[in-house]
This record gives structure tokens, sequence and C-alpha cells, in this order.
């Protein structure tokens, strides 16, 4: 495990670490459709998916339109996507706008073993295979991996705590 | 697109359909860790993660331990595992406690395209590697993807509402 810039913006910050990487993969994705946002710039995105209220569409590959019936009556939508343009090494790391590095898994960041991202966005409509939400924070052209429904009495937990978070400055 | 069964309990049931898979898979992910369950039968498992408040273990391979810095500090955490055991290529179907089929993204079934469960748990304590939590409702050895923690600020939408749910007999 070392410390050292790969040149991404990754991986040179004081605190930032990585560890080897294992020499296979253990599973494959497909990517089953494109996000597509107003963001075409990493520094355009907003900082989290509270960050812009912008309607983004959900572009689904035809073959997977089937599986939206009945989406269209929930009010909220996970997404999950994936953020390939980050390295999959670092353990720990200090995002830019916070003050030291901390463990990947205690933080939301794109760069982790496996990139997959998730939101939360409300949905605004659905027509073919086009979903349209609010509450995304990614780049435009983002591949998708799942879209679910949000049941609250099992995803809403209001009173959950980010300790580090409350303490950061 | 057609239906028919694969003789594991899935898709053989009335408006079940199938689509073609891509060729070839986008991306590629790593197992991290294995997930320790009470429930070995799939049967046995709890019908979803507010069904059981057994404490599981997450046993995250070694390399990725300093991942974990300050993820103690979360109450909450939200837990990506891989679910293989299901068909990738149904698009429409009927979990067998509901009333008819649906399409696969209104449903959290295993059986979807990139078969990534999300479930929320509550942080019970964390010992070198190895995280406790209660909340899951996944087999044991089920292989573990991702952590993060959760944010209630954009994570919890105590509101949200599935339509189809409401209206399930």
């Amino acid at each position: 495990m070392g410390t050292e810039s790969d040149g991404t913006g990754h991986g040179g910050r004081p605190g930032e670490a990585r560890t080897s990487l294992p020499e296979a993969y253990d599973a494959g994705l497909y990517f089953i459709g494109r996000i597509h946002t107003p963001w075409t710039r990493r520094e355009d995105c907003p900082k989290n998916a509270g960050g812009s209220d912008a309607v983004c569409t959900i572009a689904l590959d035809p073959r997977w339109e089937p599986g939206l019936a009945e989406l269209e009556t929930c009010s909220h939508v996970i997404v999950l996507y994936w953020m390939d343009r980050a390295p999959r090494d670092l353990v720990s790391q200090k995002p830019a706008h916070y003050d030291r590095a901390r463990g990947t898994f205690a933080l939301r960041s794109p760069a982790r073993p496996n990139p997959i991202a998730l939101s939360v966005a409300a949905l605004v409509g659905i027509e073919g295979p086009v979903v349209r939400v609010r509450g995304l924070d990614c780049l435009d052209g983002t591949p998708l991996l799942d879209l679910k429904p949000y049941f609250a009495s099992v995803d809403a937990k209001p009173d959950a705590q980010v300790g580090w978070r409350a303490r950061e400055r």
C-alpha cells in the first residue's frame, strides 16, 4: 500500500492510501442504458444529489423497456449507475471539499473498489423506454446499472447520523 | 421475448417475460467480502430487510480494511451485495407473495439484469475487517460489493409511495 498520485486528482493528497487490486473480476455488469444530465464536465456537477432540481432523463436500452411496467406508480426511484473514471484502489481519500482523508467506505466518493453510485430520485414521468427524474448529480452519458422502487418502510431512516460529517468544519 | 421456466422457480408464472441478454459484459466487479447471516436456505430468509433484527456480520477482504476508517461514526450503512442465483433476463415477473406479474424495475426481486441488492442496515460495531449490522435479509455467504454511509439528507424520503404496493391485496 502506498501513497502516490495517478494524475486524475485522486491519490495524491495527505493521508490518501491505496491497496493492491485482486487479479481478476468476480462478476460482470451490463450497462442497461444511459443517463442524460445538463452536466458535461465533472466540475459542473452538483456536489450531491440534493444540489440541483434539474430534470434528468434515463434512456433505457429498448430490450429492457417492459421492465418499467408499474414503476410509474412510484414517487421515488433508486438509481444505480457506474462511475468508471475514478481509481478503484484507493482505501483512504480526501475529497477536495473535506478537511482530511477518511476511509473509502465512510465516503460517497466515486473512487471505490466497485464504483456503483446510488441516488434516490423523484420520478417525473415515463414514456416508452425513457424515465424522467429529479435529484441526480452525475455526468451526462453515465452508464445505468439498475432502477428500483424506493420503499420508505425499509429505505427511509430520517434520523440516521453521519458522525464525521457533523464534526466536519 | 418468450415466457418459459428455467427450473429455478423464476420465469414460469403467468405474465412473466424474458428478453435477450447483451452478448458481453460492459464492466467487472470485485467481491470485496462476504456477508454472514443466520439463513442458509432461501426459504428461511426474511421477506425483506425489515423482517428480522438478527445481527449479521460483514467480513471484508483484509486488503480493504483501511477503507472502514470513520465508518464507525455512522448510525446506518448502505450495503450493496450480489445475488447471482437468479436469472438476469426476466423483464416481467411475479414474486410468489404478490398477486400478479410486474416489471422488474418496479420490484426489488433478485432477478434483474444486474443483480445488485441494496439494504439499509443499522451499524452495530466494527472490529478490524468485520462490520456487524442489523437489517439484512440475504443468504449466508452472499458476496459483498460496497458499503456506503447513509446520509438522511439525500437518502431518506419518508413520504415516498409505491402505488402498486398500496393496491396489492
